[in-house]
């Protein structure tokens, strides 16, 4: 039985388990020192910090080395595409984003501070982050809305020295990237073979192409919920051209089904619908990455009686493609080696890491880790750390 | 013996264990919330946080009540007044800030974060700060040089519905106001009797000031480097020539030693120096308060001979006036009612009750407690929270 009882601020459900844990909150700051006494206290506070601040003002690097900068991500958004939710504004969002913060921790032992912005100004949001970023070692954005979050990842990369990572494009994009790897595998194909077809232009939609583009996959082709993106469409944005300006070579026009008829693999990011009969008509050893959540494009028993491998972002069947496989190693790899951006090789490498953990136990419900398996974060941060020095954007 | 080694990144004394402290900060997060298994996921993380999103939405009150907002304080600075070091910049304020954190945190049950500003212009700061304010209960600004910091807690009050305290000047105000109090009592006489001489114009000064005047102090002289400030000074910024029309009713002119003449009460936050013969030409049974840190305008030993009562900042002497009797209790206060504001109300309450706490133990070296004295906070904090509640400014 479900009561609604009135709170002293508002009303919700009482009985809802969600509820109950949320109350105060799900983070907490905490002391890393002691703090018994006064000689702690002239450590840790006045007379001594000062000469710790002297210290970073003669030689700035220190700061990396003698605060919790290094130690400490900013979980940024503006509350405008949150979840499923949409454009629910930055308080109401903060849930998510202590959510965000507490993975962070648990899974890679990477400290975390909910940032929730007051703004949806490009220009503002990307002001206030450079103005804030000296206190923090890494900027990972969170449920921006599409086309803004690409150009404020875009200046802020270029304005700060520091990592910054849109996690609702390139998480996602490292994790679809790491099963589909040991999809292919698992069906003995190339990366570089197959046919691939993206259902969703937006900020997941445009990461997923790039980072399949990267790895070597040439046959793409991404649609919209009008159908599928070609040079020829006049109701284009920006993005959505460059998208098609690398993509669908061959200039295919029609539908998503159209798109999907003899393809090796769907990915959707869409939040749309895919019909049965469009899955039947894929190639054999179809490959479906049905990705929207809660609902997935497809059911994946209906997907599972035409693909050999699915995928979707739900926890409650087998392949979750999840981005806590991700981040907390992605963001753990940066910091570890004072990384000062994070480059398209970390997330290749990140990709891989992950899918190496499957190791020889890939099967068809098995193409992704659990994301509770132990050895992920540590390997994708080791394989994260290795590529940025590799690429030259460490600090030590 | 003191070795200077190289670190991986630059330089410090290794052997100074103020910095052995600080390698890798002093501050950590933490989740409150168990992360075990799928199911935990699922109730902190998606989907069931969507639900408390969506509460939030529709009910955004819920938001004190349904994350770590209330719990949460911002510690903001542009790092342009760093204790004595002055304008070192926002990195290298970073450990000054952590510290308080760490002391909101270990003193009050108060999270906090530390915000380092990379700009020193007031209305980006304003700006900077109002964006972030959806994620925090309350705003701690510090160390932001005057006359700057009036006008960014004055705008920053008014835009936000929740507690902004500037703790240079009203911290260190409340804590001398509470010495105050008991020093007073000590000796006798009612606050309203008292003639007193502040030494300082700049934010400590002008809030030492108000409090005082608010506390029912009325014969007050503020000297600044050049000497008393009064009506008839053409060199006194807007702030000073503010401070000199509501002080020094005598309109006396001349030196700080001047001021001192027959005064009953020196109070320095200024940093400079007060000749021992200065003192010693005070009223019968002078109260000193020597803050300037960590070199008191007048070395608490050479003040005793002329003094009755003799405060200083420093740990190392009786009487310190320390922020840490403050802050703590206030926010405390004020996040456990809901505040949407420090009233001045609220800020007298905390220095009453702080005074309170020394009670029948009240000596010539014992006019405030201890800041490890456990009876402080919780004491600040129900006063704080009543005067809130008179005041008419709560949420709950």
């Amino acid at each position: 039985m479900v009561t609604v009882q009135e709170s002293g601020l508002g009303s919700y459900d009482h009985e809802d388990p969600a509820f109950a844990l949320h109350v105060g909150g799900k983070l907490e700051t905490r002391s890393t020192v002691p703090l018994r006494d006064r000689d702690d206290l002239s450590l840790a506070y006045t007379p001594g910090v000062a000469r710790v601040c002297s210290a970073i003002a003669e030689h700035p690097e220190l700061v990396h080395e003698l605060t919790w900068k290094s130690k400490v991500v900013a979980v940024v958004t503006d509350g405008s595409a949150v979840l499923g939710l949409g454009d629910i504004g930055p308080a109401a969002s903060l849930p998510v984003m202590e959510g965000k913060a507490v993975l962070f921790k648990e899974f890679a032992g990477v400290d975390a501070v909910p940032i929730c912005l007051d703004t949806n100004d490009v220009s503002e949001i990307v002001e206030t982050v450079v103005r804030i970023a000296p206190g923090f070692g890494g900027i990972n954005l969170e449920d921006i809305s599409a086309p803004r979050c690409f150009e404020i990842e875009r200046q802020l990369r270029e304005r700060l020295d520091i990592p910054v990572f849109h996690d609702d494009q390139h998480g996602t994009a490292v994790v679809v990237l790491a099963a589909l790897r040991n999809a292919a595998r698992l069906t003995g194909r190339g990366l570089g073979d197959l046919s691939v077809v993206v259902s969703g232009a937006g900020a997941a939609g445009v990461a997923v192409t790039t980072i399949l583009r990267e790895a070597g996959i040439g046959d793409i082709t991404v649609a919209d919920r009008k159908g599928v993106l070609h040079d020829g469409r006049g109701d284009l944005t920006a993005v959505k051209r460059r998208l098609a300006s690398v993509t669908n070579d061959t200039g295919m026009t029609g539908s998503l089904a159209d798109a999907l008829r003899g393809a090796d693999v769907f990915i959707g990011v869409s939040g749309g619908v895919v019909a049965e009969d469009a899955v039947a008509a894929m190639a054999d050893e179809a490959i479906v990455f049905a990705l929207a959540n809660p609902n997935p494009e497809i059911h994946p028993d209906v997907a599972r009686r035409h693909a050999r491998v699915v995928a979707t972002g739900r926890s409650d069947y087998p392949n979750q493609i999840n981005n806590v496989l991700a981040f907390p190693g992605i963001f753990r790899g940066a910091l570890d080696v004072g990384a000062t951006d994070v480059t398209e090789d970390m997330k290749l490498a990140a990709a891989e890491a992950i899918a190496a953990v499957v190791g020889d136990d890939l099967a068809d419900d098995y193409v992704v880790p659990s994301p509770f398996d132990e050895r992920v974060a540590p390997a994708v941060a080791e394989a994260v750390s290795a590529a940025a020095r590799r690429d030259g954007v460490v600090r030590r």
